[in-house]
């Protein structure tokens, strides 16, 4: 008998047929004799409804307020699968997050988790009742409700099986489980039965949109066992963990990011300090960047070049512009046609040759690398766009394929 | 300058275009220099619409979980309409029950209150921020959502009301004051000014739907000066409290009540303790008996009549039937055809002739008095449903009249 927190995304419980659905895996958890918490987002598209008739009332409605409103959605969430299961003869229990003393930060729309009680969830489990959390939402220090902005309820789940100790988190979604690269792109694609956080947080930083990178930093933190699986299916899904059980492959997976744009500084006076000066101008801007590669360049300077998101391009180019005088660079050069292919695993380590069969791969197929960056866990290429999903293709073949 | 608690009921705040008006409202009671309290109910059907939801999810819901379902309605209420007052530049900030420690009973879709926290209200208050609270919900000891059942959001506003000691609460609705007769029926009716507490009770418990019982009692306990008032129409409605300041005027109003049912039990032996038998036999069954007659019959024996609901006229009888051994009654007679017509004022008790004036007025019509019951502040008849129209219109022109 196990501690088990069950979360359920939006399009898992977007309707009533939906809700039975749900309710029924949850039934077999408790059934089966373990203590269960589930974790809900808002049903369906209410939260965007509600974002929608809020700018009715008011275009630039405040956070706070917002908040006010949107936590609401979470709340009818809870307290109708509470219906639905006792209504099949499940004891269960609805709460909202300042029920459970799920303590946040003042910044409200995108508050960062400071605690979460443990007191009124174990009453209910001891209780033998489900405990129905809304996700999402927790409450600040002025007692004043705040939402965790995006991935909130995958991250509220972690908390609250962080908090209670859990045997394992599972994270229920429209896909059923973590594959070696997106299966409806790559020929071959296949699910992993296992993966570590490392692994997966450099698979979602790259775009796998499976797990919400704030979710499973915090899991590796806790160190709480996840699991991805499916709403739809009831078969194992991918269990994510500190340490795979399994035999290590030396790649877990591939993936595909074409939300980057590359800009070089060419010829920059190679003097200490200068890596500090243009980054700086970007964290002013508030402008995240991902690689980074300086190299010598001709003649006693550097070039140095670095990739930041699409949307952050424009602004990159203009504080750079602006600083022209201070970083003496001689051109400036942004290019935004590009993609950033990866492979991700944590038994690169202690396999050598991964990154060259990679290469290789690419070399293959005529792909031009552009850039490449490597970290312990993972190698990025940056190829043009066209290119990338023949790169896939041709690293996933490389690396899966029989 | 003065502390002013406003009520909007869920017609009046139903869409963008009535919050709009609500907000105007809300604006010149706080640019006039007040500290504003709003209290709001949630918009249009939305509490309807959820019931219906809940049914789908499970046909008999828990009470707990229905409460935590709807309360969610006037939250978005609340958020909706700070939004909008925010956009006009006026700060405001909304709180759910909770927040405010607005504190109840166990007792779930029906709550007491038992408190209201003034130390948020206070703070908020204190910033110049137009305070929005959720009406018709608290929050009980076990930390649960709680709903107070009908009339609840006018309790809301009275309860919260009396714990800031606001000088003034105002009830906003679809009409815009208290009449001398339900205004759609009787010719001649006209708006009242000022009228007591127990005036508005007699005449709210006879079907004046202005306000409910409940929040009446409530600010009669706690001295908390009402005012009935229309959303639509920037004009001053009819002020309910303790002493009227006008002249007092003999009649308030006129009412009629066709939800009576009249049950005669004919030759019940005179002894001691029967009325006792017939009411608590009734009150075993959760009747409520309205008015109560004891009439000497003929050879020691006396007839009882009494008035109860139509809806509890068949427990009534079975009750009474099954027990006819004990109450040893010749006859049982029930009447379903009848109609309650009452007037109702304060000035009555230093007015004699009041009475005899009504009688009079009904007398001319031809119009036959089935029963009578007074009290300090009413007169009751009971006619003939057929006749009831017709009675109300008489007594009105009779006391109104030019």
């Amino acid at each position: 008998m196990a501690l088990i927190v069950q979360k359920f995304g939006g399009s898992s419980v977007a309707d009533v047929e939906k809700v039975r659905r749900v309710a029924g895996i949850i039934e077999e958890c408790y059934r089966a004799g373990n203590d269960v918490i589930v974790v809900l987002s808002a049903q369906g598209k209410t939260t965007d409804k509600l974002i929608a008739t809020a700018h009715e009332y008011n275009p630039r409605p405040s956070k706070r307020e917002m908040d006010m409103l949107l936590s609401t959605g979470e709340q009818q969430s809870v307290a109708l699968c509470a219906m639905m299961l006792n209504g099949m003869g499940v004891p269960a229990v609805s709460l909202a997050g300042w029920q459970v003393d799920f303590k946040t930060n003042t910044n409200y729309s995108n508050a960062a988790i400071k605690s979460v009680g443990s007191e009124r969830i174990r009453k209910e489990l001891d209780g033998r009742r489900v405990v129905l959390i809304t996700g999402f939402q927790g409450v600040n220090k002025y007692d004043d409700i705040t939402t965790l902005g995006r991935g909130g309820s995958d991250t509220s789940a972690v908390a609250i099986a962080a908090a209670m100790h859990a045997d394992l988190c599972q994270i229920y979604t429209d896909v059923d489980g973590v594959y070696t690269a997106d299966p409806n792109k790559v020929r071959g694609a296949k699910k992993l039965d296992e993966i570590t956080f490392d692994e997966m947080l450099e698979l979602a930083s790259m775009g796998a949109k499976v797990l919400h990178n704030r979710s499973v930093e915090m899991a590796k933190r806790y160190n709480v066992d996840l699991e991805v699986l499916s709403s739809y299916e009831r078969k194992p899904g991918t269990k994510v963990r500190e340490v795979k059980k399994l035999e290590q492959v030396e790649v877990s997976g591939v993936a595909k990011d074409v939300n980057v744009a590359r800009f070089t500084l060419v010829g920059i006076q190679d003097e200490p300090g200068i890596a500090f000066k243009i980054f700086r101008i970007l964290a002013n801007e508030k402008i995240n960047v991902d690689i980074i590669i300086q190299s010598l360049g001709r003649e006693n300077t550097q070039d140095v070049t670095f990739t930041v998101t699409r949307a952050d391009a424009d602004a990159a180019r203009e504080a750079l512009e602006a600083s022209a005088d201070i970083l003496g660079y001689k051109k400036l050069d942004l290019d935004t046609h590009v993609a950033k292919i990866s492979i991700v695993g944590a038994g690169m380590l202690m396999t050598s040759g991964v990154a060259v069969k990679m290469f290789d791969a690419l070399a293959k197929k005529k792909i031009n690398i552009k850039m490449i960056s490597t970290s312990e866990i993972k190698v990025s290429v940056l190829v043009d766009e066209d290119d990338a999903d023949k790169a896939v293709q041709a690293v996933h073949d490389k690396f899966f394929g029989d």
